[in-house]
């Protein structure tokens, strides 16, 4: 039901009926209809409106009932009150899908939801496919499909191209579709979605994906109800080789607040969808600017470039320092320009700067060849993976132009599969005539870096497919509690991949004694019990016992400790296990996020999680090389590194239990609340990790 | 000599020479003149060229000598390895400034560097001001003098307007020219520096600040190389309440690394930079576009706003939420719309959002006073400093437009102080058009609350002038001697009002014993020598020492461990001072950077200052207020505030001692080389701070 084929007819339709039509210029129920007749749509058109026989020129019904034909495509362009009626009468069967522009739903009040929950129930059970309440429509500009009310298309003919863009936003969309059409930039579809009472964002990536005149899709989005969906979305884009860019409002707390007071999606924690996009290779921007900077260069330059060095030339030493600025923030290489280029350049300016940012200073202006051959000589030495040139005001000179018209040509033929970028301030012909190359401009030279990198960033985080969890044998979980206690907490994790230390349990003294001689090493000892969370609090630990005597009155202390503290609480008895030396303590997690599943926690103990949240986090399930990365995301790695003149830490042993983590995490989805391990400490590289607490919280049981 | 007064002649001649005057349009000796001419300067031009007798219509003179009249400024168009006979051939005391445009000079090579001194050696003689070499010169837009050979002008008058530029590079200089004509943003004056053989970037930012008809100077910066001579730039600029914009390059180490291979100026450290940003008041741009918005937005709302919360609003709910992103991402604060203001928005839009963002929906289309009516109710409640308005695609409509304006003209008319924004697409005219009734126009929503951010946190960062530092004694030191033991580093710490331990000197294990006994408590014995600078790690101290055998002991100990690690150090004692139990080590700083003068650094002990580098900045001297700031802009501040149920840290005192700290560093900064204080312990609130151990290094003595 799901699949794109069921909304191809929505999208693709060969015919559309307008219930609301209008013959007034500008009205609602007017434009669809003008549009379509403009720009020479194809199929039949239906205007429906019972005070009307004739509109626009076209024959007009009393009713959806009277429409002898099968409809792909209504357009509901009539009050809230009156959409459920207009839908009501369509004949069974006769229609493929429904576009309802009207707000006065979900978005307004309870009353609202009650009619938008009435409306897609006659909807599912009619067979039609929903795109709205709430929302401005689409348009399909390959097919001159114009199933929007929005008068941006009024006034401008929208080039075709090969983006898609979704929105639930209908305002945002709009704005968007101006912007683009003021950036020339052409479409392929445009979509909103508004309420999503039916068709949501994941749906019309899935779409687009499968839409062969689609190469990049950009989305805009404020909140996610079906991560599956959005991920199989995701998944789909990927295989069918297509880039997404999506700029996701709510990154901070306040505008997380605005986005769920403005909207009745879930949008779940940031940090999520954060993760999200870097595993599904996703490009996530954060202002409308560089979401259309990065959607407009991926339209030209969607594949993946094989170096991540970046070229940057200049006939400003200092803008070049500017840029090379830039290209450091984001962690992109500046390698330098080969030795035999550098020497040819400084045999023809001799106070060149030669490296990377190359200087080819003033005198390019008085010896133009020079940007071409210079940019020449750089990426034939395949160190770089995308070249970005500054022209300063020679960019606006009319004799400078057509040298810059045929270096941009002949990057262009040399090196088709590397983003060349020129800064320069051109007038709007120039600028698209240089598009038109395959060349990007900017006025901005941090822009044209940021831009730039964001491609050369791209390739190296499209994450692998996340592991197969097929072979994932579920725990073995218990049915009726809801908290492990530490010894059960720890067996679990043992069980999927997650080592500990020996545990032995004490039931008295006399057994604790016997347990400090037998394994004749200094102990921890711990109240076992899973109504104590936090054991330290109420007394109801002992560090560095080293003899039986001391494990006897340790076991008083807890005991005594716990029955003061905590008289109710259930007590397995007394856990022993060896002091584990060294190492750095680490802790792991996992939380249930509502939208996306099961999603794992992991930072360096003490001040780095509690001051200065320097946490990262992976959807589960995820694999070693994917754990690398999650570890090497939080500033504290270079702990682990060995910074400070410390022996390296074992990440390798850490990733393998993050993903192990994460694996069961993702099996047990269903029944694991929550895990943490606090601490899990990393010993020396070779020596593997060990979990040292851990409390396994379980799903409330399901009768 | 060198007061902005002996530079209004150059800068605002009435009579200007040009030497290497040409005929041929287009070629640098034709440029200047065609464009005094063409925009009607007032003053007398006498062009200079041995080979004609009139150009351009006017008389030509074979040589500056032949000029009979005093000469304002003096235009050098020739080359380089003829510029000194031009300079040298007018009559002593008729020539009071001189540019060069000429190249070839410093910035090439050595022999380049002599002939520039060589020049500006003439020039100080004759008592002429020099501006360049290799510059673009300048233009006085408002008296029509165009000393620049840059060809933007010659297209398009440039608008008079209250900003002055200056920027050291000519190849950035014209492009920002070329910006800001396409902005249509007005300038005073425009300065390109060039090689600063004479006057530098600091000589026109003193300048434009004694100059009547510029509000906002915006400098383009490299490097500096007399920090003294910038301060005071910049305090004269504050106290003619003007606004100073500096986009400097070179805050990476790549982009630093490409500056100094640019430039022959030091550019210093870039941390420096920012603390003399800070302390200055000057608003600190990252990226060129960011330089003109900001520059733009200051020149039309150059006053301090009184409050400090930015209200937004916005037709689309979600644009709304990437806005207050933005907004806390700066940290802007977004106070609610006043409670009352909230009920009348709801009563005529049921489902608004009226916190902040206010959520006016696509309802103001068909309501276009809800904006208006809105801000007014939200404005008046004198909560807010600035408003930002995204109208998303309401925004591009003709017949919205009038709306528009309105709403503008009231809000400049009722609220003159308060910045205001609108985001929208909109045809040049119309963006004009409101520009002229004072309101800012962005078409991306983050760059407008980025910008008008920018404006609200330059209110919270006007440092208050820097302290006089008259009264502060001058310590005595040492003159023979450049590394002061710890005993004297404490010392003169203590003199400067930074408080240390009781200390006593024991040379023998009895006196050691003795010192033990009658302190009475636990000890720390370190050895005392000024040539052992990590005493630890030669076994040269011992921790914890409680009895008077111990103290032998560890007498012995330290002493022969010295004896054996380091045979030829001088050795002062053993240094014996009571343990400090609990408090947070941290760890102040100065050193001297070169062009700035003694910087005080600050950071918490461990892994903050060694592996976040969390560290802040300041150059001395400064006050207890800004060590506040100094101490709050490092993340790890929030351990002295209390984090994690601690108890707060005594930060007033630690604030004491950093201000302290940079008065002596400033008052001795001709024999102070550096300081390290590590660590500096703060107690508990009400309890101080302690320096525990310190090391200072004086200067070597300049004999």
């Amino acid at each position: 039901m799901n699949s794109p084929d069921t909304l191809k007819k929505l999208f693709a339709p060969q015919s559309i009926a307008i219930v609301g039509a209008s013959e007034t210029i500008g009205k609602i129920g007017a434009i669809p209809i003008t549009l379509l007749k403009k720009y020479g749509y194809q199929g039949d058109i239906y205007p429906v409106n019972p005070r009307s026989h004739t509109i626009q020129g076209l024959d007009c019904y009393a009713s959806l009932a009277d429409i002898p034909t099968p409809i792909d495509l209504v357009i509901i362009a009539v009050p809230a009150q009156h959409a459920y009626t207009a839908l009501a009468n369509a004949r069974p069967g006769m229609v493929a899908g429904a576009v309802l522009f009207s707000s006065g739903f979900a978005e307004i009040d309870e009353a609202g939801r009650i009619e938008q929950e009435r409306l897609s129930a006659l909807a599912q059970e009619r067979g039609i496919r929903l795109l709205g309440p709430n929302c401005l429509g689409f348009m399909n500009i390959r097919e001159n499909t114009f199933a929007t009310f929005s008068p941006v298309a009024m006034n401008h003919q929208i080039p075709v191209g090969n983006i898609g863009v979704v929105s639930q936003s209908g305002a945002f969309g709009a704005y968007a579709c101006s912007l683009m059409l003021n950036r020339g930039m052409g479409l392929s579809s445009w979509i909103t979605t508004g309420n999503e009472s039916d068709i949501d964002v994941a749906d019309c990536i899935a779409l687009l994906a499968a839409d062969p005149h689609t190469d990049v899709i950009m989305a805009y989005l404020e909140g996610c109800q079906d991560g599956e969906k959005l991920k199989r979305a995701f998944i789909a884009a990927d295989q069918a080789n297509k880039r997404i860019v999506i700029t996701k409002v709510g990154r901070t707390q306040a505008g997380a607040q605005a986005a769920a007071s403005h909207t009745a999606a879930l949008a779940g924690d940031d940090a999520v969808y954060d993760a999200l996009f870097h595993q599904y290779g996703i490009l996530r921007t954060h202002s409308i600017d560089e979401f259309f900077n990065v959607g407009q260069a991926l339209s030209v330059w969607r594949h993946p470039t094989r170096n991540t060095g970046l070229a940057v030339m200049s006939l400003s030493g200092g803008v070049g320092a500017l840029m090379a600025d830039d290209a450091q923030e984001m962690g992109l290489s500046l390698p330098a320009m080969p030795k035999q280029a550098q020497n040819r350049l400084l045999q023809r300016v001799p106070f060149a700067g030669t490296q990377n940012p190359v200087d080819v200073t003033g005198q390019a202006v008085s010896d133009p060849t020079l940007f071409s051959d210079t940019a020449h000589d750089m990426l034939s030495s395949g160190q770089f993976g995308a070249l970005v040139v500054f022209l300063a005001a020679a960019g606006s000179s009319d004799s400078f132009w057509p040298h810059i018209e045929r270096f941009a040509e002949s990057m262009r033929a040399s090196y088709p599969d590397i983003p060349f970028a020129l800064v320069a301030l051109l007038p709007e012909p120039r600028r698209r005539a240089l598009e038109k190359l395959g060349c990007l401009t900017f006025t901005d030279p941090s822009t044209a870096v940021r831009t730039v990198g964001a491609l050369l960033k791209r390739n190296q985080s499209i994450s692998s497919t996340p592991p197969s969890i097929s072979s994932t044998a579920l725990p073995l979980l218990p049915t009726d509690i809801t908290t492990l206690n530490e010894v059960e907490s720890l067996a679990v994790l043992n069980e999927a991949g997650i080592p500990s230390a020996p545990i032995l349990i004490a039931h008295s003294a006399t057994q604790a004694a016997a347990i400090s001689q037998q394994l004749n090493r200094a102990v921890v000892m711990k109240i076992l019990s899973r109504d104590i969370l936090h054991k330290s609090d109420i007394g109801g630990i002992r560090l560095n016992i080293t003899s039986p005597e001391d494990a006897i009155t340790a076991f008083q202390d807890i005991t005594s400790n716990v029955q003061s503290h905590a008289p109710a609480a259930r007590i397995d008895g007394v856990l022993i296990a060896p002091m584990i030396a060294g190492g750095i303590e680490c802790i792991a997690g996992v939380h249930r996020d509502p939208v996306f599943g099961p999603v794992v926690m992991f930072g360096l103990g003490g001040i780095f999680v509690e001051i200065l949240q320097d946490t990262s986090f992976r959807l589960a399930p995820f694999d070693e090389t994917e754990a690398i990365s999650m570890i090497q995301e939080t500033r504290a790695s270079q702990i682990l590194a060995g910074a400070r003149g410390r022996a390296p830490a074992d990440i390798e042993a850490l990733a393998k239990a993050l993903a192990c983590l994460s694996q069961l995490a993702y099996a047990s989805r269903d029944q694991i609340e929550s895990i943490d391990i606090n601490p899990l400490v990393v010993l020396e590289q070779g020596q593997g990790v060990v979990a040292l607490d851990a409390l396994v919280m379980l799903s409330s049981p399901t009768v």
